[in-house]
């Protein structure tokens, strides 16, 4: 195996895996459970839900993957906090969101080959990647793993002892 | 710059970055508000950084750098859980540890090559080692990431609203 898909493969599999361990989470967790908060005074599982949906959802046109499926959850799970007041989905239409931006990140990542995970994302110039060139997708992919860790560990906590 | 260079600087980046946030936190908290427990009824602060610190301690063989330097934190923070009535070092003392091993780890990081970072750890052997050739040390750090952002994302909980 060439070095460089040996580094996609631990990306990939690091995304992957951490995405595993969440929808694990997720399948023993109640709705109920998601309704509660991970800390007390913090975040719901359920705002938490919705945050990790539309952040991975966005990741669709970082990527130049397509359009995001879940505009309209930015303005909830994205630029407001937990209990702004704003109609959150229920948890049964958050769980079906998550697992399909997962499922269509899948399905571009399948198809990249390494030298296009070594291309720009969209945000970032042409010009500034001249200069920069680990802002690629597979940056995304990094960052997006260890944001998602971030949460997941504090997911964790909605599961009754 | 080379691809698989461009790759180790983003899994690095990552890192130390995980590593700075975690230290802007502890810069943040109180030695009391780190005794306290991150979530009702869950671990610790305490427990956690001396876990943390444990963890990355033991990335010093693992890497093939050199020994462990608080061998003695594994039976408190690897292979028993918090309050097993084990006698844990203060929260300065954590502190310390804390931040030597990762003063440790930054300064052999700084002398590797970018073949050397494909080389296998050591708990994998050889004739494993050429079959899966994504167990190599760049991993180690990717994983290792990963649990850091997960423990980073509950250690957030312990500051003072």
């Amino acid at each position: 195996m060439e070095q460089q898909q040996v580094l996609i493969k631990i990306v990939l599999d690091n995304w992957y895996g951490t995405v595993a361990r969440t929808n694990k989470l997720l399948g023993e967790l109640t709705d109920a459970e998601i309704e509660g908060e991970v800390s007390a005074d913090r975040n719901s599982g359920k705002y938490l839900l919705g945050h990790l949906a539309a952040v991975h959802d966005r990741m669709m046109p970082l990527l130049g993957f397509g359009e995001q499926a879940y505009a309209h959850y930015n303005d909830v799970f994205l630029t407001s906090p937990d209990r702004s007041g704003k109609e959150m989905p229920s948890v049964a239409e958050l769980r079906a969101s998550w697992n399909d931006a997962n499922a269509k990140l899948d399905a571009h990542f399948k198809t990249l080959s390494a030298a296009d995970w070594f291309q720009r994302h969209t945000s970032v110039s042409e010009e500034d990647f001249a200069k920069e060139p680990h802002r690629n997708k597979l940056g995304v992919v990094v960052s997006r793993t260890n944001h998602l860790a971030g949460h997941l560990g504090q997911m964790v906590f909605l599961k009754k002892k």
